[in-house]
């Protein structure tokens, strides 16, 4: 079976169509960070990204596509919060209906964000229910259109448009990028990460970051084919839980990633407190994903540059 | 008596000079924030500044002013930490030894960050007794340069960066200014934005916020002359507890400030606590003085656009 993929001219009509609703996220650098990973760090910056994370990128882009005829019967999502987020801003914005389906333990702050977008919710158990199951169902009864988190070919081009910026903000800078490593759950946002640069960018390597026992992408990598990590106990990176990579972005993984990476949730602890402290960055733990490796010595530099996403900042700690 | 008082060319000499080591920091929007603003809200991240503060531009600007004949005889500074931070952090970079006189009671943070950099430090007690004497004393007795917090001809160029920034960012943005507002303790900051604004962008105005009872700028401004806030119980905003505006300083905002306010510590704590929710940014209650009235509501926007300084992230509560 063909899995249809984007094109980097779908990121860029995606990068069009968000212009005027997401922000242009900066690219920043830290000294301390690049003394410590021994390169040089450029840090994009998706958690001062609309409704706190990258996911609205790829949820605007999805639902702007819904055709208009189709748009009052609503969207349904289901998500642990920040595709929930997304979803629940960019309905607004196009004046949809939203509802999201959402663990009864996602985060206050996310599921609190999720109403006062004036989304409604159904809670799951992420034990017991499939929240996807639940989902379909709910948008089969009401011919409402079902907004993927990641495995949909409008949601991975919405995400590539994160890629598109840190190649021209590099390239602006008279940056080479050496890497980018971005942390991976379904894997949209890597896969259009790794179609931008495949096109903007064709040295730079690309790599991924994911939870222990939640690693699927580097499994289904290492096997050829797409294998399910045994999650299991829970993980403090709640956003990076999806046990199996989607389609649509492991096509493109397959292809064009370099590394995976999977960190202990210690070590994502600890990237979230360096956050804070040396960054003046609130992340929540699945948005410092790709920094933990580079704070943990996962990954060593040796004078390398690389473009980390910082890519969410919905958390309950600072509150 | 005339104060000598920079020009622009003389911001446009220290951008020069601190472009291969400053950061040129983000001016970026947040949704929430303009829609509780009731306006457009540009904010100007010195938080994610070298050393964690603006301090380090004009620091590094004095600094670097030194004639290499007097550098080995070294730098002293008397600072509560932001500025201690920048003057170590600029006399590691140009091999310059650094000697700082701290307050006891100074924030953790900022006391390890500035031992950290390879400075000395003495520590004074804010209440008894008299940190320019102290600092005035060793540099005469070592032939050491003081390097003054803000009353400085160079050091207010060295702000004045952060001005220049905003308005050619503005620029970039195709974004008019109606007003720029920045936190205030000496006036350095404040007077070296004005300085750059008149010159780049002359209908801007200029506006600085200040701790109740360490309102000098307010006060001086209303009398026509330098005059002293009352000053007496500690201000949560540690760094803006100058209980007097600098005679540079005051010459220029005589001429180019057009309103000051002054907040209260129960709502510069209310700003730090929306930065890190909603705008995901680590800032101290000092750096967050310009927030304040955005958030309090002391300052209705109606529709207008400013950019806010948000000048300083070293604080403990993240630790």
């Amino acid at each position: 079976m063909t899995v249809n993929v984007p094109t980097f001219a779908d990121i860029e009509s995606a990068a069009a169509a968000l212009a005027p609703y997401a922000v242009q996220t900066p690219l920043i650098e830290n000294h301390d960070l690049n003394a410590r990973a021994g390169g040089r760090v450029l840090l994009k910056l998706e958690t001062l990204q609309r409704t706190g994370s990258f996911k609205f990128r790829g949820a605007f882009n999805r639902i702007n596509r819904i055709a208009p005829s189709d748009r009052a019967k609503g969207v349904v999502a289901f998500s642990s919060g920040n595709h929930a987020l997304g979803v629940a801003e960019a309905a607004r914005l196009l004046s949809i209906p939203a509802l999201i389906v959402m663990p009864h333990d996602a985060p206050a702050s996310k599921i609190e964000g999720t109403r006062a977008r004036g989304a409604d919710i159904v809670f799951y158990d992420r034990v017991k229910d499939d929240r996807e199951a639940i989902a379909s169902r709910i948008s089969a009864e009401r011919g409402a259109s079902l907004i993927r988190p990641f495995d949909d070919f409008y949601v991975v081009a919405g995400q590539g448009t994160v890629g598109l910026e840190i190649a021209r903000a590099a390239a602006a800078k008279n940056v080479a990028l050496d890497w980018v490593l971005a942390p991976c759950s379904g894997g949209g946002l890597i896969g259009g990460i790794a179609l931008a640069l495949s096109h903007l960018s064709p040295a730079t390597r690309i790599g991924c970051v994911e939870p222990e026992n939640y690693d699927g992408m580097g499994r289904s990598l290492a096997a050829g084919v797409r294998v399910s990590a045994p999650g299991g106990t829970l993980s403090v990176a709640d956003a990076l839980m999806a046990p199996t990579p989607g389609e649509v972005p492991f096509a493109i993984a397959k292809r064009l990633l370099t590394k995976t990476f999977a960190v202990c949730d210690g070590d994502l602890s600890e990237a979230v407190r360096y956050a804070a402290r040396t960054l003046k960055l609130v992340v929540e733990p699945s948005g410092a994903a790709a920094l933990t490796v580079l704070i943990s010595n996962c990954f060593k530099l040796n004078g390398q540059t690389v473009a980390i996403v910082l890519s969410g900042a919905n958390c309950d700690a600072l509150r």
